[in-house]
């Protein structure tokens, strides 16, 4: 007997986790089309040559590769060359398909585009709690503008999205990648070390300033460097890590004689909190000039949420100005977030944010006897065309046995139409919480099932 | 530069494409959600061995392999043998997956369960025009009821979707395996004839009642079976293929003394037909003692939806025993149907049926002059929270350049919010369509939005 369960790292989503998660995606799906964002959806694998080289090494050795088939397969067997035995790759992130897409359709596609996505993709990680191999993004991007219209826009929505899921208690921490390099400028980093002390910084989080200086002065770097970078990076005034235009002054005076670039990092950010300012949103906003974002593509403005009491983001984004068209052969501006979807299902999981359920089902049309199967069948189907969330028992077993399924499947109701009641031209009501049972006639069951469901909603808040 | 195309037999999806995908899935989910069938979704991938011998040999050819990772495939180039590559194969059909999810997560699932589940699978076949190497299915199934009554939920549920969609022309085509089992027993061919037999009647369609009996004839079938067969299968009377009840009136006296097999089948549809007639479901229902469904898993009821002027099915299905219980170890009786999404779409877009889209903007604030860019932002998250779906400007350039984006875009409204209107407190709104402008006040813009939009809706029916 082969193994039942979902491959390792993957999971099947029953009933009521497909029903949660699609409640969720539906909430960020209005919030970022009433911001103007549109979907876009791309095929689960590419050619392989379109994702290898994009995600460094490390992401490499996790693609999950498609092996070629008939003669192609037979002949690089034959030269036992692994390269060669691969057709495609699974989806590893939807910032590729994205970059591929806008080169592919250009013609079709306004300037600037913002789009939406929200597909699985696959990373061959070792599986661990909480990490998979097949997990969802979310993603938000605008594509051809380079307004800060085009950050604030995408924190709008993002944090927006947030809002609608009843989050409140988080903040968007924003930096600017030149604010950062400025910072190492100013310290005296000599520009081959930015790298390195760029890596050594984004570990902040994870190993604390003490972690940091030791690595920069394992790294071999100056100890006037380090102390300059501890004041202004690794431990900011606690005043100006709540105050965004008291760090922005801090970093202009930093950076006056010192670093052009950073100048224009902070400038950048003030025209972005000036935006923020004029309308509000969701979360708190702090300028964060230790956040680093890895060392990914980004160019300009980076910035990501942090919610109250939960370690590490709920995601992330930034300008990345040098990506999207490496496609297309000219550079593209780009703007861009990425909600960690599978994180903020735990969190809304564990705030209680499904227990309105309601349940799948509103009724379930009992079967008293075998003589009254076409009259339960005609209910069903004309409650269902009522709207009703209808099932039908398919056995007409002891009446006791219908009403504990039902129980155990959350159904409030059962109907119960046998040979009397359709004699009678009544229908029997059984709310299964109650245990009550009333008579109603047979043409006013789905007005009366739509009134007390309403009643149960309006009473649950 | 690598290629930007999609890989071959795949497809992008751009926005207008998604959202009328979205439309009719949500169509469906709600239909199915009506009729008590619960969601599933299982990972892309499965095991190999999950997959392997179930579809035959065309199909385990045609699945997408996942090559072995690291050691694991060095060891296996190493031996040049193509079997130990692999690890995992894409999702071939949507109902594999669900016999392990019955078998692996059977205490939490009641019993019947009726599940639905829309997702993509995944097919190496050649690819060609309409067919898809990434296309979707929506299947619906009921597991573990041997009653009539679960095929009549079958039929209802997928023939009230296509009812949704304003599908109305179709004809719902019924049959019994054990009927066209006692049609080749009544007609005198050996048990041991049957499979090929049934595999001529199955090209009905594509070669014809000639072709048919060519086929048999070449096969070296008796003449005086073809000549049954020829009468009861491949040319039933005219009024008999529209007349369910007169089909089984002359099945019933072709079996009778002939074939107990056959019998029973006749026994099932009369039951069926009762239910169905005692709730009516959309479309035209016909009994075809020549519907054979392919050589598939079906071992009672089988059907399958045929829409006027449309050659080939819209989807099928049936009841299928044997096969749900293969990894439970122990038999569980399933019915259920397929419906062929991707035809269904191209179906609705030939018929008009996104002709209503409404657009996927409400109004796009244009953006006059630099001073007011805060406004701006502030008019659009307003009007976003109102629940309409806004775009903004992320540049001040030439109004007349701003109408024209928004026209291409199909958006009806433009909002004009520009310094001198902040002091008079009001708000500018350009119909695009009509080339009319009003100016209303600033705090009535969302309401006279609305307002507008739903007078649209009415007028367009």
């Amino acid at each position: 007997m082969p193994s039942i369960k979902p491959p390792s790292g993957t999971r099947d989503f029953l009933p009521t986790e497909v029903r949660r998660r699609q409640r969720v995606m539906n909430v960020i799906r209005e919030t970022y089309e009433r911001h103007g964002f549109e979907p876009l959806e791309t095929p689960a694998f590419e050619r392989i040559e379109t994702l290898t080289g994009k995600y460094g090494d490390e992401g490499d050795q996790l693609l999950f590769r498609i092996l070629k088939r008939g003669d192609k397969l037979a002949e690089a067997l034959a030269y036992a060359n692994a390269d060669a035995l691969v057709d495609f790759g699974l989806r590893y992130d939807l910032t590729v398909p994205l970059a591929r897409v806008v080169a592919a359709h250009r013609g079709q596609l306004p300037t600037p585009w913002k789009r939406y996505q929200m597909q699985p993709v696959w990373r061959a990680d070792r599986p661990q709690r909480g990490r998979f191999r097949e997990f969802w993004q979310c993603d938000v991007d605008m594509i051809g503008s380079s307004s800060v219209l085009a950050e604030a826009e995408v924190i709008a929505a993002v944090t927006e999205a947030l809002g609608a899921l009843s989050m409140d208690s988080f903040t968007v921490r924003v930096n600017d990648r030149r604010v950062l390099a400025g910072l190492m400028e100013s310290a005296g980093v000599a520009p081959d070390r930015e790298t390195a002390v760029l890596t050594a910084i984004d570990k902040l989080d994870k190993i604390g300033a003490s972690g940091v200086t030791a690595e920069l002065a394992a790294g071999g770097l100056a100890d006037e460097a380090i102390a300059r970078l501890a004041e202004w990076v690794l431990a900011p005034p606690a005043e100006a890590s709540h105050a965004p235009q008291a760090t922005l002054a801090l970093l202009t005076r930093i950076f006056e004689g010192r670093s052009a670039r950073g100048g224009e990092g902070v400038e950048r950010l003030r025209a972005l909190l000036g935006v923020l300012d004029a309308a509000p949103v969701p979360g708190r906003l702090t300028v964060d000039p230790s956040l680093a974002r890895g060392l990914s593509y980004y160019t300009g403005p980076i910035f990501e949420i942090a919610v109250d009491g939960l370690s590490g983001s709920m995601g992330g984004g930034g300008r990345y100005d040098g990506l999207v068209g490496m496609f297309s052969g000219r550079e593209i501006p780009a703007v861009g977030f990425s909600l960690g979807f599978e994180r903020l299902l735990v969190l809304l999981e564990d705030r209680g944010w499904f227990a309105d359920d309601g349940g799948a089902l509103d009724v379930l049309v009992g079967l008293l006897d075998e003589d009254a199967i076409g009259a339960c069948v005609g209910l069903a189907r004309e409650l269902r065309r009522a709207g009703l969330r209808v099932d039908l028992s398919t056995e007409a077993v002891k009446l006791g046995k219908q009403f504990k399924s039902a129980e155990e499947r959350g159904i409030p109701y059962v109907a119960l139409l046998g040979s009397r009641e359709v004699v009678s031209g009544t229908v029997g009501l059984k709310n299964l919480r109650t245990g009550e049972q009333v008579t109603v006639e047979r043409s006013k069951v789905a007005a009366t099932l739509h009134a007390l469901r309403a009643a149960e909603r309006t009473a649950a808040g």
